[in-house]
């Protein structure tokens, strides 16, 4: 226990802290704070120019004004490691009230356009799209919250932003700072440690989650929740991995039999259009871009229960691992045409659902065995198969103005010369950043090695009794930590990596356990690509106890907002920070 | 997919199987079971002889018929690897309705008393206590669901048992035979695979499940919920580790001050005399006994908050490991008078809050070095000290009618005679439960190695990145099914394990996660535990295609229930029974 006095206009206020720290998470990147002591009650203006905005903009802040107003009148949350305390003969009366935020959004996106232009991504879609969040939108803010009045004004604070995507980071900000006084006297919302001076924007671009949508269903309420509690952390990707071999949820106008016959269920457990726009526009109200995920040519058995006519190796048993690297096996046939005109019509429906630019292509875990024959019969080898099925897709994809995303092993393994500019999706493990750094593209990285979240639980393949993950171990939050998406890599290939994704397939996870196991370890990797893996003084950053006491504070404030995030210790360790080894 | 045709009264009624298996869990000992299907409303009658029955026992099984009814009007389970379909030229009329379950008692303790008197347990206390559930209850059960009505006759299924606890097991196990039916026309329950003839009983009578609430706290009714789950696994021993070095949440009248100062929160999280009244009835209520363990001496650092006078080596820091095995360090002080006057108090009062004849009394991981300058200045050695307060302790509860139960080190490690009838529980490794057979002890086992439910999360103290549990890896539902208690144990020692325990260490875990790591990895314990590792015929139970089935079925009702427990399988996986390896 230490005793910290904080100057409140001219007043002491005696705070009983054990181990106290201000848990913003992420770390922002620049911040000086103070020892005066501020109440704030859920009245507090947030005051702007509407005339200055378009009607997006002004809509998106009034949505996140009325989230932030939800947060002042129910979050009750007191870090498990600090204590109010009012000396006696003192009164709370002397305390300051922030009385108003001033938002400003001064539309500058220079930093951000000088970045750019270092890149081969074409830029003119974000230009478009100005309105939407996009990859490399501006998303830095200032929010400066004083302690003194000037004269007999009211307090207050400013949060000025480029965009309005850096304003809905800094109200996440400051909702961070309060907390919330249970004593009888003096119930209610404070924020500590004023002035603060906060400046503040990511580290990467792309901070992502994937969430696998096939192997388990989740109801779309539950995606809903996964971005609310996303765009607390600050990420802005949710990477919907949204069909596999198991099942194929998402109902498509032109193949509606892919759903009917391919979905666990044809009435419950699907995506409609509808939901997909929901979801898609819920998320970008929140500064966070939908990347669906159609896998392909390999993971796509679900298909097979419609079409097995342009299919392979179809759910071959007990060897599917011949043919396949998880059950049941499966692979569209790329030399037949049928396929082609599949694709042709399928992907810019689907593709049309989504308003982002990028459209994820799949592309991992090829089983080029499963078209030995295939090959053989059409004077093929399988890697020129492979070759014209990509060749083929991302021309599709292009066509209908989207940027391909696919996995490494496409550029890894195969080696093939795709358009330059395609994002490529590190996932087995962390050395293969370099490798596809060096062949010339952009990267997003998160790998078996750091950042799956699915491993430790054992294997889900039948009765085996010594199963295990083929990732082990489990993925602590300070393993997802101490990950560096640019370790080895010089100032120059560093600039390929665009960010990272921590990733949940769904083998072992639904509805019932998955918050557990996204939260808090994503936001293990949300700091990390938001404040970097370095700090201001460029010493690497570490899981080390101020990260530790922020991130059980920051557990402790999910709960409050109620999400079901596992505890890291018990609540002793929280409280006094005495459980090191 | 194979089809299979179901008998209904002389017409032919079309099931569309696939991998289907009726998914009783716990096995019944003996089960015959047909091809017929009936037909169960809720409207179902209950019928017994009240005029036999004492008011305690009509109350258990009013209690357990209300549980029954909201299963029947409130759940919808359905296989997830089962579909009903009806040909199109039949109707569902002509299926048999069961109308009826005739309850009956027999009081016939004979199987039990026969095993009982192998025993050296004292028997008395479960004679006079004969209303309540206690060691060694028989909880046989029989169940007779015939296919045929006699006659006019309603169709009327039976249940027989010589107690009370009997019956409760059996209505659980009609519950499980239910499926609905979610089409259209014809919905509701219906009763697949009749006639039934069940004969069943537990291999060992203790059949336990350790939640620690001090490392993090669990709300009552999260407590409540638990007992709820266990009852339908068959589970019948909650041993609740109640307090710990990092709180003491339970509210001593005589030492009020231990959970003012020694819980986390002195009003919000306690269990006072109250709140473990209604825990322990509403366990009983369900066939559940109640043993609380309060862990002396070692683990009590959470005495120190408001009685350090009887305490030694209190929160070393850093150096904390010299001195406990977990932090914070402390242990009682068994040199002084104030020490076994504390215990002579608080010991007689905690321990009549339980209604159970047993009292764990801890003994983990006592670390004797805390007591190295003690020993010198008392004229003892460290073991005396130790000697001397076991000696105490139990002769304290054996003043109260209770018998002891230890952790295996006070007869493995520091080879304590202790009173022949006291229960020592192995948990360090499966290996010690031949070392306390030997010594002649009874042994309840759950150990690191097979048991242990938090073990695979990583480690919890503080910032290191290469943290594992010491208990790694995780224990999937394979390798807890694959454990036999009574390994390398002749039929004479096999005698002495009276059951065992899966074991949750809240170190990682509270009220957000718990759920998920107890179910359904502790139904697989709990039917090692109920039908015994080995089936009828002697072959030795292994997580085989059959298990695999069952337990994903009753993963599925669990949820449907409300429980969260986690998937095993893709769903494709479970439908198809398809993923092997």
């Amino acid at each position: 226990m230490s005793l910290i006095f904080m100057r409140v206009s001219g007043v002491l206020i005696l705070l009983v802290f054990s181990n106290f720290v201000n848990a913003l998470w992420p770390l922002p990147q620049n911040w000086t704070k103070g020892t005066s002591l501020l109440r704030v009650y859920p009245s507090i203006i947030i005051k702007y120019d509407p005339s200055l905005l378009n009607s997006y903009i002004d809509q998106l802040i009034e949505s996140a004004k009325h989230r932030l107003q939800v947060f002042l009148l129910d979050e009750k949350h007191l870090s498990p490691n600090v204590k109010f305390q009012i000396p006696e003969d003192e009164k709370f009366d002397s305390i300051l009230t922030l009385s108003c935020i001033q938002i400003e959004i001064t539309d500058n996106n220079k930093r951000d356009q000088d970045d750019l232009e270092e890149t081969n991504i074409d830029w003119t879609y974000n230009k478009e799209m100005k309105e939407g969040i996009s990859l490399g939108t501006d998303e830095s803010y200032e929010l400066i919250i004083p302690d003194k009045k000037e004269d007999d004004t009211e307090l207050v604070a400013y949060l000025k932003a480029p965009t309005v995507y850096g304003i809905l980071h800094g109200l996440t900000t400051f909702s961070q700072l309060l907390y919330y006084n249970r004593s009888e006297e003096n119930s209610g919302l404070f924020l500590p440690f004023a002035p603060h001076h906060i400046n503040d924007f990511p580290k990467f671009m792309h901070r992502g989650l994937l969430l696998d949508t096939s192997r388990n269903f989740y109801p779309v309420k539950e995606i809903l929740k996964t971005l609310d509690v996303m765009s607390w952390n600050k990420m802005n990707v949710f990477h919907w991995h949204i069909v596999d071999a198991t099942s194929w949820p998402v109902v498509s106008e032109k193949y509606p039999e892919l759903s009917e016959k391919g979905a666990y269920d044809s009435k419950k457990m699907i995506y409609t259009k509808r939901d997909i726009r929901i979801v898609d526009e819920y998320a970008r109200t929140r500064g966070i871009r939908i990347i669906p995920e159609f896998d392909m040519p390999g993971h796509t058995h679900a298909i097979a229960a419609s079409m097995p006519e342009i299919m392979t190796c179809i759910d071959m048993y007990p060897d599917w691992d011949q043919y396949s690297s998880d059950p049941p096996s499966g692979q569209l046939n790329p030399a037949i045409p049928e396929t082609y005109t599949f694709l042709n019509e399928l992907v810019p429906e689907i593709a049309s659902y989504f308003t982002d630019k990028f459209y994820h292509t799949g592309g991992d875990e090829v089983n080029l065995n499963c078209w030995e024959s295939l090959a053989q019969q059409n004077d093929h080898t399988k890697e020129s198969l492979l070759e014209k099925f990509v060749t083929s897709l991302y021309s599709i994809i292009a066509n209908e103005g989207k940027t391909p995303i696919t996995w490494h092993e496409m550029v890894t393994e195969h080696n093939l010369e795709l358009p330059k500019d395609t994002v490529v999706q590190v996932w087995r493990n962390s050395a293969m950043v370099k490798k596809v750094v060096e062949k010339g593209y952009k990267v997003v990285t998160g790998s078996g090695d750091y950042w799956y979240l699915d491993c430790g639980y054992g294997g889900w393949y039948g009765n085996n009794i010594k199963g295990r993950s083929w990732c082990d171990p489990y993925k602590t939050w300070q393993k997802i930590y101490s990950y560096n998406p640019i370790e080895g890599l010089s100032d120059e290939e560093a600039k390929f990596v665009i960010g990272g994704e921590v990733l949940l397939w769904s083998e072992q996870s639904d509805s019932t356990n998955y918050e557990q196991q996204l939260w808090p370890r994503s936001s293990a990797a949300a700091e990390i690509l938001w404040s970097g893996p370095e700090d201001i003084n460029g010493n690497r950053r570490v899981p080390d106890k101020d990260a530790l006491k922020r991130l059980n504070d920051w557990r402790f404030r999910m709960v409050e907002r109620g999400v079901r995030a596992e505890p890291l210790q018990p609540l002793w360790c929280v409280r006094t920070g005495r459980c090191d080894m």
